[in-house]
Formats: structure tokens, C-alpha cells, sequence
């Protein structure tokens, strides 16, 4: 099992056994009241007296999930981080499903697994749960990815597509297309209705393909010296004016 | 001078030589272009015939600062990314400065050097160049931070201070100071005047000495289920509104 688990680290595993994992008391807690099905919670020897991880190993006695407690030894295989914060849970993939009501954001290259788990959680803080990625953004199920998401990963539907297919369809359902491009207008106002937001690469932006797409493109203004926002923080003030 | 460089890697000898290095075309040319005073600048060899790393050489000529171009064993050993961009510049840190005209960040803690470095990024893009950090925030000029900042840690005034201090001075001289917690008023209009704006750490938010100083404490409005917002994307939102 720890062999089977140390792989989940390699997107070829995630992608042949179609599981990731989660680790930490929120990410775990938050797999186990998902939607997502848990496959095992692993929990390091000693650590399973403390309460929160009590909360867990009772959580998932009632949702019929295996609770397995390793040695340090075996922790040390399959960890992310230096600190292992206690806990982990092997979550298995959900068969593709279609976008649910509301906003849709569409990550078009977004390549840092920080700045997706970044967005991901900040979506899901302002309510918006319909992501769709590009087939070159950095796999969703990343460790990192993950644990920037802060257990938001499991309260949003995340469809990998073709982006151009995808932006079509949203647009004959009504859909306006806007873009954060830095020679946009400035943003000030947000057209009404249902919106599909545009997020571009950290080093190209809306990529030659979707740019032609885009029913209007903005700007954040500034008046610094820097010559870009992150495409987290850009993402997130958009977000906050939904 | 290779061994020296390496050590800059190291906060320790940061302090000590009171130097740091920038890494990329952009950075190395913000440094130049900015009123830090740079003591050298590294090409890996191969490179000094790109058209950007020419363009750099001109400008460090015209500055005096030294050129030295490496070979690729001894870029291996300074570099901090596994990908060397090509150009590295060595820094010399700047006497303490006063703060200038304008609304102040103050950063209570903030441990992560992704999110410091966006937060500087972020300022610099609205305009915002005073940035206090705390005691126990992360070293701004370690590696990442540098990096992450995009260049703009070129283009603001940073000062490490000890907060409720300096706090104290800024509202002796009329600011009002304005925090993000969890449970704040909900973030609308934001005071007239000039702010200064307190982020807190990562895990414990405002710390417990800083809040009573708060003249405002602001929560930007979720309706999803996230626990809370990244300090950088909460920054951010605040700032596109000052």
C-alpha cells in the first residue's frame, strides 16, 4: 500500500490508478464530506489520540472508509512536505460530469500549481464552483495543487476540455466570454448575466486561440510599475465583482 | 566570489554581507534601473549574445557595475531554480528609509514567500510603495520572495519594523488603520483618507497585539464554502479599492 500511495505523487499513477491525495485535518476532513469517494485515511502513529484526528477516524467509520494508522518510516515514503501535518486520505476521481449552474471560469495554461489551488480556493469562496482547464494547465490533483487549495478542491466541479470546444458551448447557452488581457478595457463593470471568465498563462495570458473568443476583454487598472498582477490575485479581484 | 554568492542563498549571510541576488532579465534589469545599488552582474556563458542579456550588459557599463560571465559548473552552483534564466544580479541591501507619501501595508507574519512576494508585485501595481513588515515575517529578500515580486521589490520602500510601533506613529499622523479578519464588517466602501492596511499571517491572521490598533476590521463578502481567502488574492481585492 505505502508503494502504491509514494506513486500517487507521479501524475502517471494519479492518472493509471485515478486517485490523489490529500493530507492535512481540513483537506481530509473535507474529502470525507464530499462528494468524492475515499478510498483510505492514513494517519501517523501517535497522532491518533489528538482530537481533530479523532473527529476524522470518526467520520470515516461512518462513511465505511478503511483507517489505516503507519509508522513514522511509512510516512516519511509518502509525505509532500517536510511536516507531515498528521493525516492523509486517498481520494479516487470522479467520472467526468458536466458543469453545474452559474459563473464558469476557464483556465486557459494556468501552469503553477500554487496559483491553481489559489484560484480554486478563491472561486469557491466567492461561490463559484464550474471550473473548466485547458489541457496544458498543471494537473489539478498535484500535491501542491491540493494543499493550495485548503479543501476547496472538493466543493467545486473541475472538467478538464478543449477550451475552445468549451467556451462554444457555454456561449450558445448564453454565455458572455470575458478576459483578463493587459490591453483590455479598464475594468470597471461587469456585463450582467452569466459569465465564462478567461484566465490566462503566468508568462502568455489568454492564449491566440481563446483570445478571439472573448466578447470583451479588461484590464485591472493600476498605476504602479509592475507590468502585470498574478493571474491568482487578477483572477480574485474579477471574482470579487461577480 | 562564487562561494560568497552561494552563501547569499542564506539569510544569514544575506544579513551578514548585507546582500542578496535577483535572478531573469526583468529582475536584473529593474535592479539597474532602480535606486538599489547593484554589485555585479553574473551571465551564464553562452548567453551574453541574447538580445536581453546584451541589452543588460549596456545598461550595467553605463551603471559601472561589474560584469562576470560564468560557466555553466558555477552558475550550478549560485543559481536557487533549477531553470537559471540566463542573468543574475547581486544586490546591496539600502540603509533603513523613512516610508513616503501614501497608504502603508503593514504585514503581521507573513511566513509564505510566494504570497510576499506577490503581495510587494501587487502594491507596486496600484501604486501602493510603503510596505512594513513585521519581525516575523519571511526575509523579503530570500530567493523566492525576489522572484516572486516579478521586479517590483525594486520599485517599493520596504521596512521591517516592529508593527504596533509603528503603527502608533501612522495614526499619530492621521492614518486610519483598517485590517482583514473573518469577521470583520463586510468590505464595501472602504474609509476615506489615507490607510494603512494590516494582512495578516497565514494561519493566525491579525495577530492579537496588532487588532486592538485596528480602527476598522473588514471581511471581503463569500458565499461558498472556503474557510477563508489566500492573504495575497484578500490583499489584492482590498487594494483595488484604495
Amino acid at each position: 500500500m505505502i508503494k502504491s500511495i509514494k506513486k500517487l505523487q507521479q501524475k502517471k499513477y494519479r492518472k493509471e490508478y485515478q486517485q490523489f491525495f490529500v493530507e492535512g485535518v481540513k483537506g481530509v476532513t473535507d474529502l470525507l464530506n464530499s462528494s468524492y469517494e475515499a478510498a483510505a485515511v492514513c494517519i501517523e502513529s501517535g497522532r491518533e489520540k489528538d482530537e481533530d484526528i479523532i473527529a476524522i477516524i470518526d467520520i470515516a467509520k461512518e462513511k465505511k472508509v478503511p483507517v489505516q494508522v503507519l509508522p513514522e518510516k511509512d510516512i516519511k515514503q509518502i509525505k509532500s512536505t517536510d511536516t507531515f501535518p498528521g493525516v492523509m486520505g486517498i481520494a479516487n476521481m470522479k467520472e467526468k460530469q458536466g458543469l453545474g449552474e452559474g459563473h464558469v471560469i476557464c483556465l486557459d495554461g494556468v501552469m503553477d500549481p500554487g496559483n491553481l489551488g489559489t484560484i480554486i480556493r478563491t472561486a469557491d469562496w466567492f461561490g463559484i464552483t464550474n471550473i473548466v482547464l485547458s489541457e496544458n494547465c498543471v494537473d489539478p490533483y498535484n500535491p501542491k495543487v491540493v494543499r493550495s487549495t485548503m479543501g476547496s478542491l472538493f466543493h467545486v466541479q473541475l472538467i478538464r476540455d478543449d477550451l475552445e470546444t468549451r467556451i462554444g458551448e457555454l456561449k450558445e447557452k448564453g454565455y458572455k466570454t470575458i478576459g483578463l488581457t493587459l490591453d483590455g478595457e479598464s475594468l470597471d463593470k461587469l456585463p450582467e448575466g452569466l459569465l465564462c471568465l478567461v484566465l490566462g498563462s503566468e508568462s502568455h495570458g489568454v492564449s491566440k486561440e481563446v483570445k478571439p473568443l472573448l466578447d470583451a476583454s479588461y484590464t485591472i487598472p493600476g498605476k504602479g510599475e509592475a507590468e502585470s498582477l498574478n493571474v491568482a490575485v487578477a483572477g480574485g479581484i474579477v471574482m470579487s465583482k461577480l
